[in-house]
């Protein structure tokens, strides 16, 4: 190895390159790490991060509203788009400092260049126009919004990079998608009081979440004021005299806007990188090939995070990269766990899940019981807010054990982390039923729901 | 059995005793309940309910402020404090129906009248003037603020009662006691703009809770402005004559105040019910003495609540009145377990605590692992909100079995009570360890904290 000029060069630095950089080379290996835009990836310069700032600041209008229940009487608020804009960027820059910086403490180099594999063992910096050697390779270089070029008039079109660092506060937008993505930046336009369409071509948002929780979220956007239009694709974008947009909808319907914003997928970030040149194998959509231990088909490269699409949420990456310094580094082979993992949607309100939604438990185990509560939050007493709150349990009957769990209302995010404790450990509702409540919280339902609301017996609700 | 009116009579009208009363009801006993001041008890009417609501109330102006850094430029912001004590009591009211409607709906009788024990059969309804006879009797009566005879003054003091229906806001106020419902209140009463000074006798706010969650959340409310005097006790209160109030603390300082409320204690509520004449035996401090089973010394006679002074929470009541219910009508003896109880204090910022305290996990286990965070809550990032997050976990060094875990910060209340699940199962860290995290959330903490913070082998911090 000491022929190499790294023991590892990571290609990427985002979530999951840099903690693999960080903890190899405190491991003592040498360690290179190339990051051709900004340190921290996806997740700090252009996504959980930066997105999360702006569900906050989108969700002041509804504590303005909500403090009249209270006794308070607020004036009129005004928002400046552009001190949110300023204020998160002076955030992300101070995070991405501390990223290259956890790198560099441990002792690996940080490179600020794009760079490409030349050979199994050898980089190319394209910045620094110079060539490294590395025993092992790891490729983290994440994944940017798929594009549309189909879309007559899509040059006109942002996507969520985008949509951060607008100029303006759009007075209009139209969201073409219903990932998350879609469903989170519409919960914040709207919020920050933007007139907001969200067009998306399947039957429901939010596919493969729990039915109910799609349902209640779409319902509760709806009673907010976003219009939803399922079944629908935008079939062109065009320019206006006046400097706006036109969209037309499947339908026929224009509507006019100031933004259209695209979040209808995300690709792998794998091309121009000479993957192809060093023979690495690719999946159909371009992602990159690996085994259960995050290697290539190349002994010595191994990739992890978005690049190879498993799942793409950044614990995921980073529990990747640890998984793949123990295999690589400390002789102790192993395998990332992708099973039972909890995710939140930011959405306004918020969703928490973890594990199996009603439909897929369904198809997997024969009889299920669901346990379902629907509530007004406590602190919608006062409020007089209309928006509900729902608790699910979806649970084996033979076996007891708590297959899926999923919220939709305030907390959800940290509800689901939790959560994610014992549907992980497999515990039962018995367990959940030996907990005593904390009183008050809205948590509380989840431990106290002692009959199931239905079940459901090969397939049929009964 | 059909001797006697009832099969089952409740004397008290609060979570424990209309929570038996209805599921006995519901099971088609013959079930009376009488309730002589408002059904819901201290929960509903003069506790948790308001107390929340007025937690609510109270953290408007941190939203407001907040803001600011997201944007947004909120005009000063004015505070009615009759407009929340009439929303407030709406609320109640409404909950209150609810109450009693539950047992009527069950097919039980309610009656509002304070109850007499007459005989281990018999009860005589004071309101009414009338007498009941039943074959088994659940005495429900719930607790009060411990009054403060030996104080000079203490005529001119409130407890939590009068706390919540004030006439109007004082500009200032003293609170002594050092435990939650103290705390709570020093939060509610500067949140709504009042000067506050908490008064406590020990040396720390809340005894029992894990002594970095008491030191953090001092720190954390001093820094707010809340005045705390540790080792203190008032001396005397004396009325002045521009009708305020002066009180003297220990070392003779005078606060000049509006109101002074005592939160010292609280006392089970068994005086004047003829306890005595059918031999009922109390504790010292006035408690009724119940088996495991929630029976006292008649066999007929059960308790439940606070006024056996067991564990003085709404769920803990609750749940003892489901296991009394199974145990003498279900024919299936079920002993309340108090074990492991999740529990909240609303402070600003909130404490979610479970399990063992670090100085009672090293009292009884020898190697002790400690995992601790303190981190700036994500959305302090742009409030500029100088106000940290605590999480810990105390885990046996020898099973790896998390015995406590404890949270101050947002939404603690909340995560403690999922913490509950995986703690009363006995999981270990290595379970955390493997749940996924849930980014970004602030309890992704837990699960991601891999190395022990420090070990404490023997009693010696290692």
């Amino acid at each position: 190895m000491a022929g190499y000029d790294y023991d590892l060069f990571v290609i990427g630095g985002g979530s999951g390159g840099v903690r693999a950089a960080r903890v190899a080379a405190a491991l003592g290996k040498r360690v290179g790490i190339a990051e051709e835009y900004r340190y921290g990836g996806t997740c700090v310069i252009r996504g959980c991060v930066p997105k999360k700032l702006y569900v906050y600041a989108s969700q002041f209008p509804e504590h303005f509203a909500d403090a009249a229940g209270y006794g308070w009487t607020v004036p009129q608020a005004s928002f400046d788009w552009q001190t949110l804009v300023a204020n998160k960027d002076r955030e992300i820059s101070r995070l991405e400092a501390i990223y290259r910086k956890n790198v560099q403490g441990a002792g690996g180099e940080t490179f600020q260049s794009r760079a490409m594999l030349v050979d199994p063992h050898v980089v190319h910096l394209l910045g620094e126009d110079r060539t490294v050697t590395a025993d092992q390779i790891l490729i983290a270089t994440g994944g940017r919004p798929a594009p549309h070029p189909a879309l007559p008039g899509h040059e006109h079109c942002i996507f969520s990079n985008e949509a951060f660092d607008l100029k303006e506060l759009p007075k209009a937008i139209m969201i073409e998608g219903g990932g998350y993505i879609a469903v989170e930046f519409a919960n914040i336009f709207h919020g920050l009081g933007v007139d907001t369409t969200l067009v998306y071509r399947g039957k429901e948002i939010l596919s493969r979440f729990d039915m109910d929780l799609r349902r209640m979220l779409h319902e509760t956007m709806e009673k907010k004021g976003i219009r939803i239009l399922c079944h629908a694709v935008s079939e062109w974008v065009r320019k206006r005299p006046d400097g706006r947009l036109d969209a037309v909808v499947t339908g026929g319907e224009v509507l006019t806007i100031d933004q259209v914003m695209l979040a209808i997928g995300r690709l792998p970030n794998t091309e121009s990188m000479g993957l192809e040149g060093v023979g690495i194998e690719l999946s159909k959509t371009g992602a990159i090939h690996v085994d259960k231990y995050s290697r290539t088909n190349i002994d010595n490269i191994w990739a992890i995070g978005d690049v190879t699409n498993r799942v793409q949420l950044t614990p995921v990456a980073i529990h990747e990269a640890m998984c793949f310094v123990e295999t690589v580094f400390k002789g102790n082979p192993t395998a990332p766990d992708h099973d039972t993992i909890a995710t939140a949607v930011f959405s306004q309100p918020e969703i928490g899940t973890v594990g199996l939604s009603e439909d897929e438990a369904i198809k997997r185990f024969s009889d299920i019981e669901v346990y379902r509560a629907t509530f007004r939050p406590m602190r919608h007493t006062l409020s007089g807010r209309d928006e509900k709150m729902l608790m699910k349990l979806v649970v084996d009957g033979a076996s007891k054990k708590v297959l899926g769990a999923h919220i939709l209302g305030p907390d959800a995010g940290e509800m689901a982390q939790l959560l994610g404790i014992p549907l992980k450990a497999g515990l039962t509702k018995d367990d959940f039923d030996r907990t005593m409540a904390v009183h008050p919280t809205a948590a509380e339902e989840l431990v106290t729901m002692y009959k199931p609301t239905y079940r459901v017996k090969d397939g049929e609700r009964v």
